[in-house]
């Protein structure tokens, strides 16, 4: 499971149908198979991924990579390096397996999401921010526990994928999926799925203005990390990674038709018709695609619109403020 | 369709599992199977039928009903009177079927709602509350239209019945299935599908206390209606039914194990932590079953339990004095 055992993502073939369907096998007993909703706005639909476990896809890469570990190394536990969901997901799922979760985050993290890890039985390491990579690798090396990816890892974009098969399966006619865009990994695995299976439709990626380094490397053909400095100003928390994987950055420069950029009151009031009008508790990573289809309708193709609503996470108070000022 | 079409409901027979296997077949293009999700809560399953369009499990009731009319019945179009969410699924389901709706609504009934009908298509006509229902049934004669009942009909309770026929295919292992209860039609069919396909599942109504007339029945053994002047005082505006219907009442006193009640407190409280930990956006009405177990438990059987999260039609002003609260 560590990249190491698989060579580096470089060298990697692009993730395809076959592992996509093994790993919905894989996720039955774990993930919510979501349905696909009307939403409130014609032309649109919704994947309400929010209703997983943990509240967020994640649970679908997370299952699908600890599924795939050799049972002797699984049995010596995980590691993972996360600051949201995908720390969730990686211990909740260690849970479901009976296996010991180590979780190291960042120590400027929400004490609410820390919180939240440690609830789902994890031990969680808090550590600076600079030694969020190099502490999980010594960690590795200590405990011979397998490090889960975050993003960059065919397994992982493979469980990701399932919601782009689920979509094909609910909505053959579907014209473009809307895909919130961070590491890269859910959209790398939708694109793979729709590729294979809906080849007429576009994928298109969305993303903060003030998290566009992927927009940026779309239309430079380079893939280009933005500073935390950057990134870390845009409301939707769940999508400041520095820049998409390398495994990704191949999938969406070749399957992702492109990628479109909100601006922060976009992405608030989105979240806020979301609640209100969709019925949906997103957080505002997850409302980015449905922004979007609401705002930038003249840059979409024609036909029926699907956006994932990739997370429900948000805080009380952001959501208790999102509520005041509607 | 209308009761003079099959007899009063008094000589009826219970819905069957028959019926209720029909209405599968006929709700699938239209409304969502919507899955069952892992609450929060250890123990509590969360069945949520505010992602039904129109925020509802209505929409099950009133597209067998009228899927089931003669169509040339059907042609002319169809009534309804209600002041709710049942009036809406009229008004969606006539739309998809390309009939007239005509909806006639108490004059007391909040602006919101009226405009949620007329968005959808139908005619709404606003009638003093001693009218609801003798307007309806002049407009039966005079445009020939037919009147979908919003409970008291075996089309109807074999749509809603499909809410448990759905928990029975996805939670075999259920022990006990909490019901919001109101006119009671959601309820008893739930209760015909769980006692013919699970039948070690206890099936059990919740109620707020201000509108516990369900309750009170099934005490003393004897149907009993509220004035609406007690009725009106809880917050849960779907559950102020004054009693619940004739053939509702033969299902429930015969295949429903008990009614709980709940505060109205138990009531704010279950819809906050629907909206802010399990991701749902609940109305009142919807968030009692969920209500039951939270703040009753000792009054369950032990064991898995399914909550009916029955709607999501909150009014805005609602859910922003809940999150303010919490």
């Amino acid at each position: 499971m560590s990249s190491s055992g698989t060579g580096p993502a470089a060298e990697q073939e692009l993730v395809g149908l076959d592992r996509i369907l093994q790993a919905a096998e894989l996720i039955a007993p774990y993930a919510v198979r979501t349905p696909l909703l009307a939403s409130p706005w014609p032309g649109l639909w919704l994947k309400p991924e929010n209703l997983q476990p943990i509240g967020a896809f994640k649970i679908r890469g997370a299952v699908t990579a600890i599924s795939r570990l050799d049972p002797d190394v699984r049995a010596r536990g995980v590691l993972a390096h996360s600051s949201g969901n995908h720390a969730q997901a990686v211990a909740y799922t260690a849970r479901a397996f009976g296996i010991d979760a180590h979780i190291v985050i960042p120590d400027n993290a929400s004490p609410r999401k820390v919180q939240a890890t440690r609830d789902l039985g994890a031990t969680v390491e808090l550590v600076p921010l600079e030694q969020r990579f190099s502490r999980p690798a010594e960690l590795v090396e200590q405990t011979g526990k397998a490090l889960i990816p975050p993003f960059d890892h065919p397994d992982v974009i493979a469980g990701q994928g399932t919601v782009g098969l689920e979509i094909s399966q609910d909505a053959a006619d579907v014209a473009v999926v809307l895909v919130p865009v961070s590491g890269g990994g859910l959209i790398s695995g939708v694109a793979a799925a729709i590729s294979a299976l809906l080849p007429h439709a576009k994928v298109i990626g969305v993303e903060p203005e003030l998290a566009g380094d992927a927009a940026e490397s779309l239309r430079t053909g380079r893939r280009t990390a933005w500073s935390p400095a950057d990134t870390s100003r845009t409301m939707a928390d769940g999508l400041r990674a520095f820049g998409v994987g390398e495994l990704p950055w191949r999938h969406i420069s070749t399957q992702v038709h492109d990628i479109i950029t909100v601006s922060e009151d976009e992405i608030a009031d989105a979240t806020r018709r979301l609640i209100l009008q969709a019925r949906l508790v997103a957080e505002p990573s997850g409302a980015v695609a449905t922004a979007a289809f609401l705002h930038h309708r003249d840059q979409l193709p024609a036909g029926r619109a699907v956006a994932v609503v990739s997370g429900g996470n948000i805080d009380p108070s952001v959501l208790r403020t999102l509520m005041a000022d509607g």
